[in-house]
């Protein structure tokens, strides 16, 4: 069986753009099986391409493809590649920081810059802007086909030269009943946040289900909320309308609202800026 | 050829959630076809997916599996279940009103508590939040792939412990030439409302096609909107702008207007406090 | 391998109608593959409509059937009919304007009337609305199900007689170093406008890459907008916030913002009242 292919794009699904990029696909196989991950990735932000690809990465069979086009450089020069993982999946994706969380979880056996003389769907030469659907759709449909062997992508390049966003390297501050980290990403439907402390850092800080944590969101120096909560498995053990904090489902720890909005409520945003104290309950 | 899977859920498409469901079904069975319902069922609310489930349910073919995750009481003690329909379609859903309208338009033949024990997805146990993707998703797909059978889905328990929603059982007024109701949904999109009487019923007043009617809406004893419409097959039968009442393809009574969006227009909500007033005209 | 079906609609995906279609069809043969083209299509804008066929048809497999249902008509007299295009594409669709690109880039070869006796959907007849699902969707799967041959869709009727909108018969103006055109579409998500100025009339006024030009926007005579911008190959080419000339993949001259949204920052709205001029710059 062919591996399936998963697209995430920022394109939104209000025009046909998605549609152009799964037609293209066909064109190369009628018989690829083309799945949407998410195309409502926050515009232009290779940061949250790479979160929400360590997110769904995990729960797809060994072999997938995935195509990533969150490409603010589009036409420049930033490299077009194909990263093998370590678990034997396959990332299309501007080399634009895309693959920092996968880089650092599953790891990446080896990159590859997207031959545009091979590689490149060539109906309509005189348009460069769409390399979502001529190139890295393209590509990874031959790919998925058997058309092409990884090795004919186009050139290696060192694993080392992998383009990272720099918010990936700020640590959390982790001790004995205290833990601070920023609000690495939420989800704009449901109003939670994820912050950048990882589960089983949470637990090594000695936090417990059952305990109330202090919650202290500043920025910018400015205390932006405060509240005590439970730390909880799950949102059904809080009432309707309490906050509370749990692992999320992603790996780290989530903040959030029962049947509310956490940020909209309380006017929390997402970056390195949003800084979240959470500190252990005496009483 | 093995039965396709239909998923609605609360979680929108803005993240990978329902692409991680669909991951997880196809580490069971790449074979799998998948299919999306709604992604936009209104957030924690039962009764919205319930009518949602009885509105798509007898347009796919007999067989079908329904995975429905709308469940703000995930991680409690509300069962989490899969139905056989009596016409041969199955739903997984948690038991908390969900299976109303189903139960008593199909009818439910049996009902089974899904086994966490066999048919949970294990590979992160850490976390309990995701039960669409790790409990209901993971138990489908292996009932589809023919992994299990229903019964290997858990224990069964009886048909009349089924959670309903109270809502469902308000009867309209209906007697000649008048008709009442609440206003029982609305698609956010057209802005049209549909009320809790049915097609059947509203023509058992002696309401025919081409009556001018008085549509009154009442909230809390307050009239929120009054007008005469006409009553027709559909659309084209009045004028751009001007209201009309038609028979809903759901089966049920429905108030839109022409190319315009009924409930934005006119300040119209959704809800058994909204009480629709139907009386034939005397002209 | 039968041929894929493509389903656009301005139905969106915040509620079950775009699933009850795919029921259908999937009924008449489940091995059918249904792919989403577009469902945010403007509301009851057939010239929408047209305009996303003709964007996204030429990258989709010869032989691929297209069903579109943006119908503002529905129940009226207005044809429903199925064209074949003269490159062996099927498109089904209200007869309303929606057709008007498809006719004069690839042609059409042939139309026929869906007969509804022998091809609609007759489970529940009462209800006259739902032609997306009843009759469009459910005759495309007998085609695309080889139950039926084209010409058992219905009967045919003269090409000359497919409903035009009136809008595309506006031609830019172009002149040496000079064009003006009105704004055909925009992408609501990114912000973009598309003119009806071809790239290849474009390029025949003299435009080159590297080119700054003056554009001016105008609506009922009032200037709206005034810039100069460079044009160039595609969004990397000029700073992040900087707006941008390019040749849109649609094969039409477009506006943008780089990483921004020109519509919504300059309050520029779409239709032939806003009229936009171009000049090439003296410096």
């Amino acid at each position: 069986m062919k591996p399936a292919i998963l697209i995430q794009t920022d394109f939104s699904q209000t025009w046909s753009g998605v549609a152009q990029m799964k037609g293209v696909m066909k064109i190369v196989d009628p018989s690829l099986e083309i799945i949407d991950l998410c195309h409502d990735i926050k515009q232009f932000d290779p940061w949250e391409a790479s979160l929400s690809l360590e997110a769904a990465e995990p729960y797809w069979p060994k072999g997938t493809i995935f195509v990533s086009v969150i490409d603010p450089g589009v036409g420049t020069s930033r490299r077009a590649c194909a990263a093998k993982l370590k678990d034997g999946n396959i990332v299309f994706t501007p080399d634009n920081g895309s693959l920092t969380h996968l880089l650092h979880s599953v790891g990446i056996e080896e990159v590859r810059r997207i031959d545009e003389e091979t590689n490149r769907y060539h109906d309509n030469e005189q348009v460069s802007v769409f390399h979502g659907r001529d190139l890295f759709g393209y590509c990874a449909a031959r790919l998925a086909a058997g058309l092409i062997t990884f090795e004919e992508v186009g050139p290696s390049y060192p694993v080392s030269e992998i383009v990272e966003c720099e918010e990936f390297f700020i640590e959390p501050v982790c001790e004995k009943g205290f833990a601070e980290g920023f609000i690495m990403t939420g989800t704009r439907h449901f109003g939670g946040i994820t912050l950048n402390i990882r589960n089983d850092q949470f637990h090594a800080c000695g936090f417990e289900h059952g305990n109330t944590v202090r919650v202290v969101i500043i920025r910018e120096g400015r205390e932006m909320y405060y509240a005590d909560m439970a730390y909880v498995p799950s949102f059904g053990f809080v009432e309707k309308g309490e906050p509370l904090i749990y692992e999320g489902s992603s790996g780290h720890i989530c903040i959030d609202i029962n049947q509310g909005n956490f940020m909209e409520e309380n006017e929390i945003g997402i970056g390195r800026e949003w800084i979240v104290r959470i500190v252990k309950g005496q009483a």
